[in-house]
C-alpha cells in the first residue's frame, strides 16, 4: 500500500498500532524542509545495523522496547520514552520486543 | 521544581501525565543545536495566542484535545494525533480539554 506523505497541517496518527503491529512496516510520514518524521517498526530480534546522520534525532518508542546502541552506549527505550541522539552519533537499534517508534530527524542543507 | 534539560542518550518520559495533568506545566525538555523539545501543558480553555517560529515544528497530542489553528484553519488534535507546521506559520492554540502535547522545533541558526 503506497503512503502519500502528510502535508502541513494533516493529521497523522501515531497511536500504537497494537494488534496489527506485526504486521506493520516502517512508513515515511512525512519530508519536509527542516524535519523528516517517520514510523520505524521494528520487530522482535530485527537490528537496524550502526548508522548516522548529519543531524539530530528524536527517537520515542510508541510501543514495545528497543535497545538503542549510541556511540557504544546501550539505552532500553520502552513506550512512552523518547530519548535525542546528537547529529552524526554512530547508532543502532534492535527490538526486545515487537516496537514501533516515532522517529524525527533534523534536516540538515 | 527545576528540571534540568536531558542529555543526548538520556531517557525522557513523555507518557500521559494523568492524574497529575492539572497541576502539570509546559517543561522545555532539551534545547540543542537542531531541535528543541517541550512539553506543552495546556488547561482547558486556555489559549497560547497566535505565534510563529522560522523553522518547522510538530505537535504531537500524548492526552485531551486541542484547537489549533494554523494560518486561519482550525484542526482538532487528540491523543495520538501529530500534524506539522510550516516554518513561519502562524498559529494558536486552545485547550478543548485538559491536554499535554509534545512539540518539536527546528532551529534555524
Amino acid at each position: 500500500m503506497a503512503i502519500e506523505h502528510a502535508l502541513p497541517g494533516q493529521i497523522i496518527d501515531v497511536r500504537p498500532l497494537a494488534n496489527s503491529l506485526s504486521k506493520g512496516r516502517t512508513t515515511a510520514l512525512f519530508k519536509s524542509i527542516d524535519l523528516e518524521v517517520l514510523r520505524l517498526v521494528l520487530l522482535v530480534g530485527n537490528t537496524l545495523p550502526p548508522h548516522k546522520v548529519p543531524g539530530e534525532i528524536t527517537l520515542q518508542c510508541i510501543e514495545g522496547a528497543l535497545e538503542v546502541t549510541v556511540e557504544g552506549t546501550i539505552h532500553v527505550l520502552r513506550a512512552g520514552q523518547l530519548l535525542y541522539l546528537a547529529g552524526n552519533a554512530l547508532h543502532s537499534v534492535t527490538a526486545l520486543e515487537d516496537a514501533s517508534a516515532l522517529v524525527t530527524i533534523a534536516l540538515k542543507r
